[in-house]
Parts: structure tokens; sequence; C-alpha cells
């Protein structure tokens, strides 16, 4: 079949909402179902149909990812991609229920099908991604993990392999306890929820907390998945100002104002600014927190991750009250895929956040938890950090000096003593969603500022996540940035500019 | 230090609604806390716990090794018990905080905690649970399964453990899709969600279509996670009557007067009762959903564990509307602690799902996802399933000969052709909460039926789980359930007994 023929018809608007890979495969799909493409035909290669809808080469992968994972097409490698016998099936299906109107009205992030989409596109060879906080999987500690599971297999009996308590497998409860324990940290394994992954950690608190209309404080900006989670929830985000200081009168106003059920923090190398919270504030603010009885959440993904010392003491070490919640992650100091986290709080709150775990899904992964215990049983996590910790603090130097190099005055930014993100402050006449689209021809994507506030505000900064690339490939990336910012930059200049246009 | 004098004081109440080992962890964990019993004392053992206060051995079991999770004392093997050093850190911080005044008021499922116990509570060597729906452990293919992951591992890349898309690993979307097209279920990778255990399917269903007040339509009695989940949304239930046919004059009333969301249904070996829906049936189940566009949720994690012939073909095989939403889950047929079920739908509500499945931990643990898609793969269920078909037959077939020979007319059943369970009837005298109080000192445990109704109707039944244990242990639990039955039925007889007093 004549390629011109195939893609006849097929008009792309990248001025529209839907994003072109989306088009593209939409458009495609309609096609196969009307048999205007054939069964068995074969789709032009992804070279040939990014040239001739003129679109970037990873838009052409996602349309043709998306139509394989449909079911309506094929890959076959070095062959190329066929329309699927039975590419058809269930369609008349679909369209008979009015599924639209039969769902509960659901929260809608702002942003979040575009997180979502950057998550679960592939990452295609010419692709350098900036936004998922992803740590490169050429450090991922997978033989390590194996050893130590290898090694530690006596220990596990069939039967921890079927069901076990909604809490967790309590000898990683008793292992991560006492590793917390010898950080100085201490606690014991029924003050410890093991849950999937520290986003299910901060879902269970926002069940047992929140009600619709509650107030939370929050910093602005802040981590997006928080803010998604709790405006889904109903609740007023009370935001304390952009800044490396933390507005302590602002957030004692709040205090005796609204009496907010909760402050979100991540109190070192926050998402997605990169700041500290200096030891006085830290202390000035567990003295408020008494005082109000106000509940911490201590989301500390990254405090392990310092890249010249450590940080000042985590709130919960400080706390004096019990009134702080302390969320942790292995997905960012081992790998994402482990999905394994675990909550430090009061007894109480361990067992109100369990009854809510026990509806989400049971309990968390054995498997995970076995490999997670083992790796802290044979303390084989110090190793595996300072070698991590080495080689971020080289890719954040190289982002930072190829962003001097390339971006000169169009980016300011300051430099992170930890985590993996640089936060990048633009001219204030560009907007970060129209340089994501400026961007995306040339192969570098990042996550736009506007995610990391409340309230939908507007911002003119940009994370960049320089954990999942080699300095090369970092410094080709921020060059790469640099022109899509001329090319922004220029568009701004001109009066009929598009600026403003949202890509989603 | 004196053992008399260690317990001297603890007073125990069985009537009362604590259970009896939380009892002794709450007296003795005082005791550890005014120092009345010194760091490093030995405790006495677990035998001589249980002579001295009068209590089963799984009782002192159990009391130990909550205090052990509390990190209070240690257990040396071959040695002993030891009150540990620093055993009251945070002490004080635990009651600064009105957590009970904090927490948002949440749904207390009135059964809830005794079905958590019963899942979490360590199995001593003498004690024979029938009571959660727990394979058995000797059965998990663990072995298989190594092989399978080590055979296919060379298809897994580094990035695989990272993060990846909610809607599952794309290889097993595939794999699972191509089994269940094998299995005359067509299906496609688009119209599959892997979730973490059905349980989560369950629940992400429940948060994309309940509001409060909504109608749901259940049988009654039914698997007890749904009620509680559909309850705890706040969801009104229209139940159905007990019986073995369903009641399609009563559904379609109900349609039409109350124009409920869902109707979730087991149609192949109910959880609890083992009963089948006919095809007749679930045709006319079936016109009757596609005429008044109700949403059939086909909860299924049965239909592969028949004892005899397969069941009839499911709804969502017969579904021509495509109305039907069907989970399924490997729990059953591999081993829980995969956690790794499937929502299998029109796209639209897989999207959906989605979407709240981000919110509640980005995407399941890849690492199961991955030993899944290895099993499919290599085809290796079929020959797993029939070994356990055939173990499960015998089982219950030991179980339903126990039932004969040691309860004879005080318990009736009708011999399920497949699923785990066998529903046993009591004399209407006998209270099943009651039943299980008796059972405890026997060394037995059971699912009360009231679990399984709606609206806390008051039943005389009790599920009995067959396939954890073998034909010997089994027919020694039945002996055993047959004694506490004589104990209960000669209580019942008395003017003055205790009976209905509730048990949690």
């Amino acid at each position: 079949m004549d390629i011109t023929k195939m893609l006849s018809g097929i008009r792309l608007n990248p001025a529209q909402s839907t994003p072109l890979y989306l088009q593209i495969a939409t458009a495609l799909s309609a096609k196969i179902s009307d048999f205007s493409i054939p069964v068995g035909a074969k789709l032009p290669p992804e070279r040939e149909l990014s040239r001739l809808l003129g679109v970037s080469r990873t838009t052409a992968i996602n349309a043709y990812s998306l139509l394989e994972e449909r079911g309506l097409v094929s890959t076959k490698i070095g062959s190329g991609t066929f329309v699927s016998a039975g590419s058809t099936p269930n369609q008349s299906q679909s369209t008979q229920m009015p599924w639209d109107q039969l769902f509960a009205p659901g929260y809608k992030a702002p942003l979040s099908s575009i997180i979502r989409s950057i998550i679960a596109s592939p990452t295609a060879d010419d692709m350098i991604s900036m936004a998922a906080g992803m740590p490169d999987p050429a450090f991922y500690p997978l033989q390590m993990i194996q050893s130590a599971l290898d090694r530690n297999k006596r220990a596990i009996d069939a039967a921890d392999f079927g069901l076990i308590a909604t809490e967790g497998y309590l000898p990683l409860r008793r292992s991560l306890a006492a590793w917390q324990t010898s950080l100085d940290n201490p606690a014991t394994p029924d003050q410890i929820l093991i849950v999937s992954g520290s986003q299910q950690g901060l879902y269970l608190l926002v069940k047992s907390f929140i009600e619709p209309r509650d107030y939370v404080i929050v910093e602005s900006p802040t981590y997006l998945g928080a803010i998604q989670l709790l405006e889904a929830a109903g609740a007023r985000l009370l935001t304390l100002p952009p800044g490396n200081k933390l507005d302590l009168a602002m957030l004692e106003d709040y205090l005796i104002r609204y009496r907010p059920k909760l402050f979100y923090t991540m109190s070192s190398f926050k998402n997605p600014t990169g700041s500290v919270m200096e030891l006085a504030e830290r202390r000035e603010l567990l003295r408020l927190a008494e005082k109000h009885r106000l509940t911490v959440i201590e989301d500390d993904p990254y405090s392990l991750l310092y890249h010249g010392s450590p940080p000042p003491p985590s709130l919960k070490q400080l706390d004096s009250f019990g009134g702080v919640v302390q969320l942790g992650t292995f997905s960012k100091n081992l790998f994402p895929g482990l999905r394994t986290g675990w909550v430090h709080a009061a007894p109480p709150v361990i067992n109100r956040l369990a009854q809510e775990k026990q509806f989400v899904d049971l309990h968390s992964n054995n498997l995970a938890q076995m490999i997670v215990h083992a790796a802290l049983e044979e303390n084989s996590l110090p190793l595996h950090l300072a070698m991590v910790r080495r080689e971020y603090k080289k890719r954040r130097n190289a982002m930072a000096a190829a962003i001097k190099k390339y971006c000169g005055a169009a980016m300011r930014f300051e430099l992170p003593e930890g985590g993996l993100y640089i936060w990048g402050r633009l001219n204030p006449t560009i907007l970060p969603t129209e340089l994501l689209r400026r961007a995306a021809p040339f192969g570098i994507s990042f996550i736009p500022g506007d995610a990391f506030y409340a309230h939908g505000a507007v911002s003119h900064e940009i994370r960049l996540c320089f954990a999942t690339h080699d300095e090369e490939r970092l410094a080709e990336g921020i060059r790469r940035l640099a022109k899509a910012l001329n090319v922004a930059t220029a568009a701004e200049s001109l009066p009929a500019a598009s600026a403003g246009r949202p890509i989603i």
C-alpha cells in the first residue's frame, strides 16, 4: 500500500490540547477500524512517519507504541510495524456504555496527564529527558541485591510468600527500625508502616486526616504529587511564600487563624527547589507545632542524597512531642520499581493508616520487602549511597556548568547541595509550558514550574533532573535547551506570538 | 527475678472485648515501662506463661510477639525472651498528640479488626486456621517461577526496574491479554490494568464509580471485602436474597426503582458459599444489564480452581455490550505475596482507574509483574493449576467427610464444585461469633458468617477454608470444631448463657 495514501487526510493541529502522538494514533486507529488501512499492511517506519507528518521522531515512536498497546499493530524487530489480524475486537463494546456519565466526578490535576505521559513515554535513543525524578538505571544495585537476597534466603519461609500483616513484613519492620535507630532516628517496629512507595504513605495520610474543606499548610513551590493528592481530597491549601527562609510568622498566623490539620514539608533538598530548612528554623517550626498540636508531615526522600555534607537532623529526629510523621522511600536510594517506602510515626497513626491500607491493597508486595530487608541486614546501603552521592555530585556540576555555558543570563539557579534537581528561573517573558512545547522537537523534556504551585499560579521556572543521564548527555541536553530558549525568546519578541497557549 | 512476682497483679478478663493476648501484652508493657520488670529480665517461657495465666499457648505466643513488635522485648532462639535495653523510647511522645481527635472520621468495618488479627497472627504449631482464604504455602510454585524468571531475564532491561506506566508493565499487559484471549476471553493490552491484588482493583472501581448514597446491588451473603469497601464509600447496598438462584425479578425491580451504579458478583464458586451462577442466569443477567446500562463487576478469583469440570463461560466472555468489568488475580493461582491482579474492562474504564491508581501508588511492583510475565510466557500455569485442583479436591473431600463424621446434624453444607471454602450452616441457636470464641481454646479458627452479610444481619453460618492444611490436619481441625460445637450447644441450653456477647 502506498504510504502517502495511508496517511492521506491526517491533519495534525499542534495548537490543540491533545498531544500530537495521540492525534496521530487516533487518526491511524480510525483508518485501521474502517479498513482503509488493511490488516497485515506495513506502516511507514518511524523516521519516515516523523518526516511525512513533520513531527519529532519521539512523537512517531509514541504514536506507534500507543497503537501497539491498543493491540492494533505489532512490531517485528528488523522488519517494521504491521496492522494486526483481529485488530478490532470489542470495538463495538466500548461504545455502548456511557462511561463518562457513570463515573463519579473525579479530580483532574491540571498537569497530571502531561506528567503521566512523561513517565510512561518510552525514551527514544535521541531523547534526553530531564523531567522525571528517576535515578539512572545504570546505578540500580541489582547485583548487590540479588546476592544479599541469595545469602538471606535461608531465613525465608514459604509462608512468607502468603498473606502477611497489613503493617508490613515483620523482619523488615524490625530491620528498618534498627537501621533508622542507627542513624540517630530512634524507631521501634510498631512505629513503622511499610507502604508501596512513599506516594502511598502520603495517600494514606491524606485519607486518614483530611476531610473536604480542611486546611493544610504547604510551602510554595512544593512537591506536585502532594498538591494533587491534597486538592483531590478537597483540602484548602495555605501556602507559605517562595524563598529559602521558612516564613514562621505567617505559619503561626495560619495556625491561629485556620487551625490547619497538617503541614506538609520536605525539610531537606526539597523537590523542586533543592532548598534545605536550617536547624534553627526546624526548631522554631517544632516549637510552634507543639504549641498548636500541629501534625507535621516530613516527606524525606532525599536527605541521604547529599552532595557535600549531610543536612541538619530531620524534624523527626528533633521531634519532642510526637507530632512529626516521617515518610521514607527506597525509590531514590535503591530503585523505583521496588515500590517500597515507609511511614515512621506514633503507633496510633500507624494503626489508623493500616486500617486504610487494608482497603487499598491488603499489604505491600512481599518480595520487595524481602529484598529491602536483605539489603538492610547486610548493611549494603552505605557503600551504594557513597557511590551515588559521588556520581550525582558530578552530574549536578556538569549540568550547572552547561547551564552557565549555554544559557547564560537566560536561566538563573542556585546550586543545590543534595537531591536530584536544578530549579531554573527563566526570564519572566517566557512561559515554561510554552518552552516545553518548543523543546520537544529538540528531543528534551523537563517539568514546567507551574506544576509545583497550588492554586494554578503562573511560574517562570523549570525543574531539571540531573540524575538520569551521564555528564556528556546532560551537557548535550542543556545545549538543546538553550536552543529552545532562543526560539522561545525570539517568538516572544514578535507581537503575534502565541505565548500563553497551554500545551495540554 | 521471680516469675510469680513478675506476673503479680495481672488480671485477665475473658468477657472483655479486648483479646486476651492484648490484655497480657498491655499488662506486661506497663510493668516494663514502670521498671517493675527491669531491662534484661528474662520473661517466663511461653508454655509457662500460658500455664500460669490459664490461657492457650497461642495466646501467650501472640502476646510476646506483640511485645517484640513494640520493641519492648527480644527473643534469642534457644535462650528465651528478654526485656530490651532502651525499651521505652518515645514513650512520652505518643501521648502528647490527641490523635483520635485529629483523624478524619473513619469507617470501621464491624468485623475488620478480627479479620486483620486472623490474617496477622502467627500460626502456632498447634493452631489449625480455617479462617483466611490462603492457599497452602507448600503449593506455592516458587521454584517454577524462579526458573521461568531466570530463563526470561535476558529480556529485562535495567530501566524496567525504574518507574513504569501506571497501567502496568507493558510486556505483562500483553502476555496477560494473550493468555486471556487463549482462554476464549478476548482481551487487548489497553483493556488490562495491572493492580496490586484484585482488592486494589475493587478499591479503584469503588473510587471511580461510587459517591455517597449511590445504590449498589450485591448478593447476600457475599465477599466481605466488597461489603466493607462499598460501605466505607457510603454506598447503599441493595441485597439479593440468599439461595442458589439469582433473584432476577428482584434485580430488575432494583434496576427500575433505584438505578444502581453497580452490581457486584462472583459468578463462579462464590466466596463464601461456593455457589455457581448457571449459564441461563448469566445470560438473563446480561440481558437486563444491557437494557438498563448496568455496570457489572465480575470478581473472578476462583473460576480456574474447579474440582470437577470448569464453570460456565464468565460474564465477561458473554458480555455483548461492554458493561462487564472483570477482576482477576494471581493470589490464589500462584501465591498471595505477589499482590498482582488485573482489571479487564473497556479502555475508558481502564483509563479512569489508572488516574485513581496514580494517586494510590503510582504503579504496581515491577518485580512481581516480571515474575507473572515470565510464568505466562512459559505457559507454566496449566501444569500448576492441574496440581492444585487435584489437591484442593482431595482436601475438600477430607473436610466434607470429617464434618459428616464429627459434626453430624450440628452442621449442614453443600459440597462446593470449586474454590477454597465450605459454607457450614449451624443450628439457629448457635451464634458463629460465640462459636469462634469457644473454638479458640481448641486451637482452631474460621470466619463467622455475619462478616459476609451487609446491614449487620445475624447469620448462623461459618466459612471454613480447606486450602491451607493437608487432609489429616483438616480432619483434626473439624474434630476440634465438633468439640467446640458441643461446648457451645451445652452453654446454649443453660438459661444463664452469655450468648450474643460480641467477641470484639
